[in-house]
């Protein structure tokens, strides 16, 4: 059982300032240099200043095909007087490159003479070194060519080799260890081979961390699994403190944890900093032991990537002693409400959509145990201490992980979820790759107001008008009656009851929702699936809370599946495809039609036409549809309404 | 001597159309896929949707350390009639990352109990799944989680792994040959080891080639260089063809190689492209040979780098099936005119510098030779074909090599060229690595109007006054007499003659300037320099047209001393540094004050301040100084004046 060892939790500000401040006056910074060959040296750090060796050119060359010439020969050359020169004496035929004969001054293109018997002809005069590339016009011998603390590109690499240079003095790689702690860790490979088992989890931090390292030029080395005991992990840290000039360790799964790692560095060396009121990357740790950085990156694969991000990076400038590339920054519109605890900087993953000329900006999941929200994340705003939050439409900055031009380029789907929309991404990217689909969960009703407040390109709704029967229209004339759009078809798909494998409790009906066995799995409000519900339960006479489990929601018709298969649910409603994925039983129950909503304003973008190029002419895309399971492509990419 | 094989020569979007047509029907691209580890596929780009194996977490587990319940025994508890649960069999401890024990479905967090005799006290009921990491919150098995066509980052590799899979199908890297050509050139290895002659060049650009290629995600081999003859490079290309997806042949320093280039490229295929209405980079060569493409890059490196950006960067992405990082862009205003033949579209390199609010866009030298030009530059900028220029003023847009982090932290300094200004640069990049030095030299003259203009934050000054023999005071007064600044000196140096080593022909007076057999090389006009020369001449009665080079005007004292030191001039006027520097003889004339004028509205900027810290505090600074020869430092960093 872990005990807290209470330490005052610094603030974002204080944490980095104590962190920078020790780091300058206990560790030896910048890195020492290294000879290495110039050749090899590309993304490395120059230690001293780069003079150049030669010149270059290093002796006057031709800088066009044509005659060596005496300028002074040509002074009094006019139109009308031509001045002639005998070639092979006065005139020297000379190529581009070619150096410049002794005693001859300026070079005269051929196209500009008229070659008569052994002489040119010359129509005006020419100065010094007219078309002569003279010595040291690139790079002049002894001049400073880079200077210290830079990073070095192919561009320095043809400078110093076309100087005279062939090796560098560059700073040392930082070595980083990386030891992930955690007695119910298992390597990918161990999970693999032995199989997994509560309450075993893969071990991938550490693979990410790497990554992120050696991307800004850290030589890594990952240690084996330290286990949750003092010894292991105090040999660990010792020895790769020898190994190392920084020291990370990568805690388990909980926080009970990091008090022991705050144990161990406390008697190593000097704990400086024991929690950050960030989120996510709270239960960060920071020490100094034998004057170097070891440091204490939080368990969830979320807060380790911001603590990295916040905390180890400038550390790795210091021993660089350069600056890494920032992320790109946008300016973009906030979708939704954030709120944030006042007291604590929050950085929140967004989807961002070019959508008309306005960006949107889109908060993710934010549990610091999501790596999804931070795969499919474009970027992450932040939420300084002082705020509470922002109101929708806010204009607020995003620090990209994406390029820009990636987010121009993406389509952004919101509404409804169907599996279909991933197969649609894959083979968008397979015939466009510089075309994305950025699809974001709110159900029909979130998309039909999304297009509304000109968020989305296009919206994925199945929504059942309870009176006329009919689909999407009805709510499209309601609620966009002022919006040219156009609503095209993608597919036909069952509705129906996802239950365990083999149905144990015999779920076939919507009042056997209401046994006291059953617990069920719903949908949020404003779903088209939920709507369906409804519109039964209504039709039946059946109350919502006489059903168990009607209060949880779940986002996606995979979360509910997933409900279903983990247990937590015996019963959920949702589509076909999402059964089959995960193995389960499927009890049909209706076809219901699911459309794509399109302003026409956006129509004649190319990744609008590449979308609807995908869905009405891909034939393999159709199959793959079908293979789903539950889907009907009959009227795929056809125009349902036009308004 | 080359002869000329005519060829349309193409517009830049012609060439690009036909380049990429031909390569969608010739060429087979995408590559192949290849399975490798995860682990080992950071940078590297999918070939398959990646869908995944096992769920994340796979069991439901505790989010918070507390106790495990099940909810329904919660139901009635309230702040005022609380429930007590026996700890062992209604609430079990649970840490954090803990599976969630059989039948239990909800967690309360320890802060919220109250331990009394073996029970819990609870306050207020949970609903199921409360403070519970349910299965597949992170990732449901079977979900696709990176597209096909993805480039694989850290986070992706972090995803991979945590569900369960440890080998990913990527695309093969595209095998790119090059072969350098021409028979005058030596690798630099063999430069260093023979010694280097006229014609010989050292043969830099299929490092600069490899390491762009690399970057991008190219596997490259460079092969011998061949020489210009038939067979060698025939015989180079045959084999660079079997061992490679693409080759380049980069002609050695002229165009008159080119032809042959051609021939032997349509020998052993089809050239689609011979010359591109491009500056630089017009005799870019496209074939295709054995369907895969053969290209011929030109050997300027300016020209060699456009050429692979422009043409070979595309065909890369194809290989891959995806899209590389775009450049940056920024916006800002042209510091002066730029002119460009209609007709072809030209690059231009320029530096940026942020002053004030407004980005201020200066264009580099223009010589496809000028391989400095790259390395000094920031970015660059477009000039489409349809374009006769651009005015100064103009708001332009400009391709970013740099961050713009990086730009926003660039002093920029705009006037008089002395070599203690790379000096500067080199001790702020120590001591403050995040910020740059951006030095134009322009003479003082332009510094001051690059000031007036708010084109600079710092101008270089050396304006000796006629009549009063004062230092630039009276100039600034004249100029800018509405302009808050300070004036700082920097050093006081000595001006002379730099002559050859030895002085053979015994220059030791103005006057000797006139004399036949002495050629002589300026500064432009503007410059401190060059009004010192003039002052000097106008005293003694000198008529500038009685001095042979008057007219050949360089930019900065390394220019002259290096035309000196090549024997293009006999003599300049110029600092003693530079004529040390060069190892040449140097006739001291007189001591000048330079000093560094200041808006004072850039005072407090943090880059401002880091250099008046640099030029008043660094010890080494000022003994590296002296040190160049010819300087005094006794009022380095003092106020000079101020307004």
């Amino acid at each position: 059982m872990g005990k807290k060892v209470f330490h005052e939790i610094l603030s974002l500000e204080e944490a980095l300032h104590s962190l920078i401040q020790n780091f300058k006056q206990r560790v030896f910074h910048p890195l020492p240099a290294e000879k290495i060959k110039v050749k090899e040296a590309l993304g490395r750090v120059t230690a001293e200043p780069v003079f150049a060796k030669r010149s270059s050119p290093y002796f006057h060359s031709a800088a066009m095909d044509g005659y060596a010439v005496h300028s002074k020969d040509t002074f009094n050359a006019t139109e009308k007087d031509p001045v002639l020169l005998k070639i092979g004496e006065q005139a020297l035929w000379i190529e581009t490159g070619d150096p410049l004969p002794e005693g001859f001054d300026a070079v005269i293109p051929v196209e500009e003479v008229n070659v008569k018997e052994g002489f040119i002809e010359i129509y005006k005069s020419y100065p010094p070194y007219h078309d002569v590339r003279p010595v040291g016009e690139d790079i002049v011998a002894t001049e400073m060519i880079i200077p210290e603390n830079h990073f070095i590109r192919p561009f320095e690499i043809g400078a110093m080799l076309a100087s005279g240079i062939l090796e560098v003095v560059v700073r040392k790689k930082p070595k980083v260890g990386i030891i992930p702690t955690g007695s119910e860790l298992l390597t990918p490979e161990e999970a693999e081979k032995e199989g997994l088992n509560p309450p075993s989890l893969i071990e991938y931090n550490s693979s990410v961390l790497k990554g992120l390292l050696e991307k800004d030029g850290a030589e890594v080395k990952v240690y084996p699994i330290a286990k949750d005991d003092e010894f292991s992990i105090k040999s660990s840290i010792e020895k790769a403190l020898i190994e190392n000039d920084m020291v990370l360790l990568n805690a388990g799964s909980g926080y009970g944890k990091e008090d022991f790692t705050y144990k161990v560095l406390s008697e190593l060396g000097e704990v400086i900093i024991n929690g950050v009121a960030i989120k996510p990357g709270k239960p960060f740790i920071a020490s100094f032991c034998k004057n170097k950085p070891v440091l204490g990156i939080p368990g969830y694969p979320v807060s380790a990537i911001f603590c990295y991000q916040l905390f180890v990076r400038p550390l790795i400038e210091l021993y660089l002693g350069a600056k890494l590339p920032k992320e790109e920054k946008i300016k973009g519109l906030l979708s939704r409400q954030l709120s944030s605890p006042v007291g604590v900087d929050e950085f929140v993953r967004v989807k961002v959509g070019k959508v008309g000329e306005k960006y949107i900006v889109s908060p993710l999941g934010r549990g610091a145990g999501l790596l999804m929200s931070v795969v499919r994340a474009d970027g992450y705003l932040w939420i300084p201490a002082g705020i509470e939050g922002f109101s929708p439409g806010k204009e607020v900055e995003v620090f990209l992980w994406r390029n820009k031009e990636e987010i121009d380029y993406t389509l952004v789907c919101i509404g409804s979820h169907d599996n279909t929309l991933d197969v649609v991404y894959n083979f968008l990217r397979r015939k466009y790759p510089h075309i994305s689909l950025s699809s974001a969960h709110v159900g029909s009703m979130g998309g039909l107001i999304a297009i509304k407040k000109g968020e989305a390109h296009l919206a994925g709704t199945h929504l059942l008008d309870e009176t006329t029967g009919e689909y999407n229209i009805p709510f499209i004339k309601r609620i966009l009656p002022e919006r040219s759009v156009v609503l095209v078809n993608l597919v036909y798909r069952i509705q129906g009851f996802i239950v365990k494998k083999g149905n144990p409790k015999n779920i076939f009906s919507f009042s056997d929702l209401t046994r006291e066995d059953v617990v069920f799995i719903n949908r949020q409000a404003g779903s088209g699936t939920r709507l369906l519900l409804d519109k039964h339960l209504k039709d039946l006479g059946i109350n919502p809370s006489q059903i168990r489990g009607y209060d949880q929601e779940e986002y996606t018709h995979m979360g509910v599946a997933q409900a279903v298969a983990s247990g937590r649910a015996d019963v959920g409603l949702g589509i076909y495809a999402a059964a089959k994925a995960l193995d389960l039983d499927f009890i049909p129950l209706a076809e219901e039609r699911y459309d794509i909503l399109i302003p026409k304003e956006f129509l004649d973008l190319e990744m609008v036409q590449a979308f609807l190029d995908i869905i009405r002419n891909d034939e393999e895309f159709k199959k793959m549809v079908v293979n789903l399971g539950g889907y009907d492509v009959r009227h795929m990419g056809k125009i349902i309404y036009e308004n």
